[in-house]
């Protein structure tokens, strides 16, 4: 297939929808991003790279940083990460307080806001913050093979100003008993993740062992267990877009995760992962035009899991 | 492979969870059926059939039935279905109301009682109950090759005394206007399309189909168009097992149907499908020893779409 | 005090009010009242009536009713009746089903849809509907002295055509086993007991007793035990307005219940009753004037019950 | 009447209860207290008093304290203070989260935690914390006439300590705007001013404008508007003990306030008021003994709001 061409076209589809929907407001340094930015980055599981757009500026990875710190956290804790959180959809928006009180402070999965919470609490263990941090950035660093990729810390500080929710839903999981670290310390880590900033190459590109059933696709060397690959990418697939989960499964058919950044990470298992950014979203935080371009892009290659 | 010997341990691992978990007892006629059941069917996608335990006795399908009367409904309204029935996990409980209140009727997915009967209800479409019945078992028998498949009269009528809480659904769906035919008329097809009875070795053979992409698998002959296909097998992988459907895709990451008579419906695609039966239920209704079964089975083959 | 001008002036205070707000639209025969309507009677506990506006024309009570079959259910299975149904305001729109679901099919109290159909249930017993309707309209006549009070037959169709969302709740009652008697004959009883028109004038004097603790206040006869009396009252002054009962006891602090066709019935603890009738409805379904010249009423007179 | 004998016999009907029901373990300090304390004292509008048991103990007021805080900030803000909070009782536990999410922030009711923590923000309003404290603790000083009352920093301490869940709620009503000031500041007011300690004749006595219509009922001094002193009453009628108020006033007909350290307050319009002390709670943090005295004081005196 004429990959350069499918991730063009891919693009093309999506031009009608560039700038479309609302760019996220939550926080202000978020609020100043060009709304018109389009961008689409598909990685091969041999590297093999196809770019459109504005694959390679970044942009704020926001809730597509849990992927990793998922992937991490599993590392440490194992299975014992989910008597914390669960692994359900939620059928509510991301950051819903319901559940959390009927389900008595378990976030229903680690891709709501209070279940990434819990993740980064989990990643930092019994260490602190800044190393936890530091373990989450030299992962993406080599899993990207890219040195520079670090916190937007302008970012970072609007995420920790406007935080009044996220802090609520910290305070609230804590309540529970839920949290081994200090709130203050946990949403930190929290904040900072979501602040990290990387483009559609690099995000594709660190995906890979995703696609390869936890190995390097390049090398073969282990990364993440293969059933604990298979397993994120079974959340990514149920519970990747909050309350659009189910549509995205239903129109793309491939694991996902969007970030309320524009960005959405898709991964094609066995072949490469895929990468797009567009900062308007729709009514559930998905980027619209985003979701429209790995519409277009399975539709001419097929690679629905479903097939 | 040696598909018997996977498909023997496979029901060998279920053994230890053979009467675990709780018979249905929503109805009377349910409640009487032996717990002891267990029985495996796996039916490659050129027929072949490898068999274990009690895969050729009948039992009640209960809502697995959804996904063939889905995919009727679907050939006749098309696309205009989803502006009756969403396609997001609910998080909630299968027969849960709470949701359908905040949604105005319009139940999150078919796979709920409640978005069920809406198929049901654009089954019928101007038709009546009776017809809509000859179609789905006429659809069934064909598909498996076997004209005895019928409803179980018995279980039928249990149904209906029984069934309190989904005539409150049925009316309260209709309060927003959402059903097109009276409420006796799409319960009596609900009710008696949960109470078709069929073997573990009808139901893997009549979903082939949706292993082949909507064709049928050894004659080619088209039976449902290739996207909506795909998208029935992403309604089962993320809302197929209610609120339990993102751990059964955690551990099995399949597309599957449970249903409360004890059976699951696993669908492989470009492989074939499987069917469990088993009638001791979790607390979210889905078959336990059937599940085990299922999880053995993929993790010996690999099968997982996520791979 | 001169109470004919004390109710003018009330009367007139509404005035601006007069026609605003939504007509009851939920059945099509509440729907084409005359909204302009606007009547009250104020009634002391010697019988002394004192009118203005259309008091003497006849409405809808809707679920003023429950007040009086309250009374009667009492009286049939006394205590026992708390068992079918609480006495906490919900906090919720009348017809909620969210709360059915958690309480398992226990209403919160007698007043919201689901809870008015319990206590019709319980009036029932082991007789049969017009029995039961029989004994109502009985106690309506003799409580205010006029023999010609009647259900309105064709609001009574009107209702039944258009219960859905009342059947669906009779029928999640009843799926929880809370009702005795078949669904059919509850919601007629319940559609009937809604259908029943009265003035201003016949309600404010059929509710005499609830001012005399229980007793007929011209004469001295027990109607209801004194503790039953105030709990009834309680229960009006906490749950007799939906999820506006806080507000009506904020502003106007009287005992009372508001009926989906505009009436409110308060009562004035050791004083007599009043009655009002404007169809207008604010988004609670409380008569939006009727609740402006019941608060002037207090005003002028000091009657609320926290003084 | 023999006042003291009522007041003895009361406190006797209460004794089989003593020691029953959960004492308040949300805190570590509240729950050393001694489950056995049972004291009652009456206040009569002119000041005489008569008391039994353990009635000049001091114990946690809790959130009786928000009566007081309400009657100051209404003071300071007018009706303006209904834009921050509602009127209407929640129907669900005094720190649910669930209906802050639909409702925006806005709490339903002061005497939730939440809808507290916002009346003590307004009652900062641009002064600061310790000023707000200091013009509450003169208040209840000058009204009780006692100089010695003040915070158990102990308790104020604990409840900071173990603040997680209302650190939650203050932090989610700001992420709404719905706080003038910062979260640190008026969970500082929150959880001093439900750490005051006071005996049951203090309580008693200091509420008694509540009973005068809003002026010193001994001498005649203003302290609250006529009107806002009705409100008050009404709220305390409505939302006084969380989801059990339908429960109260359905037993003791008068407005009353409990504390989750067993104390309960009770008005007796135009008579006096009344506060008990059992640090047992039932489940919904109502002292199960003290219901029982003020029940019993009710049936021996007539003294409902509904005779």
């Amino acid at each position: 297939m004429d990959y350069q061409a499918i991730v063009d076209e891919a693009l093309s589809a999506a031009e009608t929808y560039r700038g479309h929907g609302d760019v996220a407001s939550h926080i202000p340094a978020l609020a100043t991003v060009n709304p018109k930015k389009l961008g689409l980055a598909l990685v091969l599981r041999d590297g093999t790279t196809y770019c459109a757009g504005d694959a390679d500026e970044a942009f704020s990875i926001q809730s597509i940083s849990t992927v990793f710190t998922l992937s991490l956290a599993l590392q440490h804790v194992g299975g014992a990460l989910w008597n914390h959180v669960g692994r359900e959809a939620s059928g509510s928006p991301l950051n819903s307080l319901v559940q959390l009180e009927s389900d008595k402070g378990k976030p229903r999965n680690p891709f709501m806001n209070a279940g990434a919470m819990v993740v980064c609490d989990q990643l930092i263990g019994s260490d602190d913050a800044e190393t936890a941090m530091q373990e989450l950035l030299d992962f993406l660093r080599e899993r990207a093979g890219e040195d520079g990729i670090m916190v937007d810390e302008r970012v970072a500080m609007s995420e920790s100003k406007a935080g009044a929710l996220n802090r609520s839903l910290a305070h609230y999981v804590s309540s529970f008993g839920n949290l081994r670290n200090p709130v203050d310390e946990v949403v930190s880590v929290y904040f900072r993740q979501c602040s990290i900033a990387m483009s559609c190459r690099q995000l594709a590109t660190a995906a890979l062992y995703l696609a390869c059933d936890g190995t390097d696709c390049r090398t073969g060397t282990p990364v993440l267990g293969p059933e604990r690959t298979r397993r994120i990418l079974a959340l990514m697939l149920t519970c990747g877009h909050y309350d659009n989960s189910g549509d995205f499964a239903f129109r793309i058919g491939l694991p996902g995760k969007s970030g309320s950044g524009g960005g959405i990470l898709a991964v094609i298992p066995g072949v490469g992962a895929a990468c797009v950014w567009s900062p308007g979203l729709n009514a559930a935080r998905t980027s619209l035009a985003g979701a429209v371009a790995l519409e277009r892009l399975v539709q001419r290659t097929g690679w629905s899991v479903f097939v």
